[in-house]
């Protein structure tokens, strides 16, 4: 193992817990360190609160500092939100480590959270090291994904990308962000409060725009509850008719020459068929399907795979457009 | 016009002629010269000679160094082997300039020609220059693509990429090289020779397994007339049935623990449906199918859109997954 990249893993939810676990199979990589705030989860093995049949000798921290480790990069996968996230990933950086992340706001945060991406990216610089937003999406399926397809258009018209995703497949944490088992008024309030949905359409929509330099006028955004017509039973939910199901969320963005992207993910217990669809209108006009684009298997699998060119890249927050392309 | 990235096309058959009258129709690229050694084009306006409807005023020169203009980048178009496009190659970073090129065997030289390679890799950072080989396939829909793909997987156990290209939409240089009106023996009789069939499914080969990390034992590769069993007419052909309308093309690739990779390229005259299919098994299975990825339009746009990032990237000689993501 003496060339292999180490590794802290910060955040041991379902998505964490699993990054840890591919970390610790591949054989270029070492997790060298683990840290999670939960009091259930601190001071026990890793391997065992990541659920591996052997001991990794890594006791769980609660904070970076106690970790101790040499390391080079540190893979986060603790929230959303750049209000939660931010001082985290300024210890993270003042630490002196390379930083992968999950949360959705990093991915293309050039527009929605231009000012605190600008003191990421300063710390980032300060520090030597790079910071990288990924994922399936977003990160891939809506941005970067179909931002490479392009390469083969000679002139892009519009870009259309559905995500259809049967959510019974998926993990609880998922099953419950997409409203799962709620009633229909209960859901209704609480997208009121904002915080309801998929992240990252809009960063999504930022990646294509300020990419293909296209001027961003107006951003469109719905989400909408699924409602079961008959009883649904996954592992973590039971839910009658009448109750959600799922989500169904748009997004529609105009330039001053009309709409030039619009993004749908639709998410919810047995939703059939699922799969993905990348439509490119322009010269010449492209469609691209996708089966099997699991979420949480894509996500851990981008969060790892990226680890090797974020440590290669030059300093500073990057995203999927910067680096090259990120392979297994 | 004053930040464009002044481009010289070397080349003006029918993909660099395409690639030439792009470039006048992108804000942020001036065409500044063109080369062709073709005497019936040499000393004419390019505007007449790749087709536009008003004048340039660049003639149209038979070398490179009769061009005289400042430039950046030049787009060469030429022919597929090393042992062709060496010296033009050479001669294009000696006068100083970085290169695009849709030459087959330099997506991945790697492998097959690998000293002629570091030949150019050299000359390419003694000039301070970038050359980078790139088109649809090779370049993109059997290695750059799939490999991009493998972004959003745990493990990779094995790809399989088929193109089927319907070949009565495409020019007609292309329709004689999969072999259109031959007889099967003058088919066999030329493929025996070496230079029938699609150059480039080694160089993809090649990338995917380096890229990945497998050691390829073995490629097997054939090639197969697909015959006429009624006419079929096309702008340039007549085929009666009993001749051939296009060719089948595969290739196996082996590491020590089995095939890794099988690449299927049909392309011929009627052939419906066409589009492309890549499938990935491995942690997730995932199928990606592509429509509207026309050689032609797809080859010109690709290189025309990888000139900004052959401009901005390092010197020597690169491959699509060693740049940022090229978008239109």
């Amino acid at each position: 193992m003496t060339d292999a990249i180490r590794v802290i893993q910060y955040g041991l939810g379902p998505i964490g817990a699993a990054t840890a676990r591919l970390i610790t199979e591949r054989g270029n990589l070492e997790l060298v360190g683990a840290v999670d705030i939960d009091p259930a989860k601190v001071g026990r093995d890793a391997a065992e609160v990541i659920g591996l049949d052997r001991v990794l000798g890594l006791p769980v921290r609660a904070r970076l500092a106690e970790v101790g480790a040499a390391a080079d990069v540190v893979v986060h996968t603790t929230n959303s939100y750049f209000d939660l996230f931010t001082d985290q990933v300024l210890e993270i950086l003042a630490a002196g480590f390379d930083i992968v992340s999950t949360s959705e706001e990093l991915c293309f945060p050039w527009s929605r959270n231009a000012e605190a991406a600008s003191r990421v990216d300063a710390a980032a610089r300060a520090a030597g090291k790079t910071v990288l937003g990924t994922g399936v999406n977003p990160g891939f399926l809506m941005d970067s994904l179909p931002l490479f397809i392009t390469s083969i258009a000679q002139r892009v018209d519009h870009i259309d990308v559905t995500r259809v995703v049967n959510a019974s497949e998926r993990r609880g944490p998922f099953q419950a962000k997409i409203g799962s088992g709620m009633t229909v008024e209960a859901f209704r309030t609480k997208m009121a409060e904002g915080r309801m949905g998929h992240v990252g359409l809009s960063e999504s929509v930022a990646m294509l725009f300020d990419t293909l330099g296209r001027k961003l006028v107006r951003l469109e955004s719905s989400v909408e509850p699924v409602v079961a017509e008959k009883a649904v039973k996954t592992r973590f939910f039971d839910v009658p008719p009448g109750r959600v199901r799922g989500l169904h969320q748009t997004g529609h963005a105009y330039s001053d020459n009309g709409e030039f992207v619009s993004l749908t993910f639709r998410a919810a217990l047995d939703e059939q068929p699922d799969g993905d669809t990348i439509t490119i209108r322009g010269c010449p006009d492209l469609t691209v399907k996708l089966k099997g684009t699991n979420g949480d298997l894509a996500t851990v699998a981008m969060a790892v795979n990226a680890i090797r060119r974020t440590k290669a890249a030059a300093p500073g927050l990057v995203t999927m457009r910067d680096l090259p392309i990120v392979t297994a």
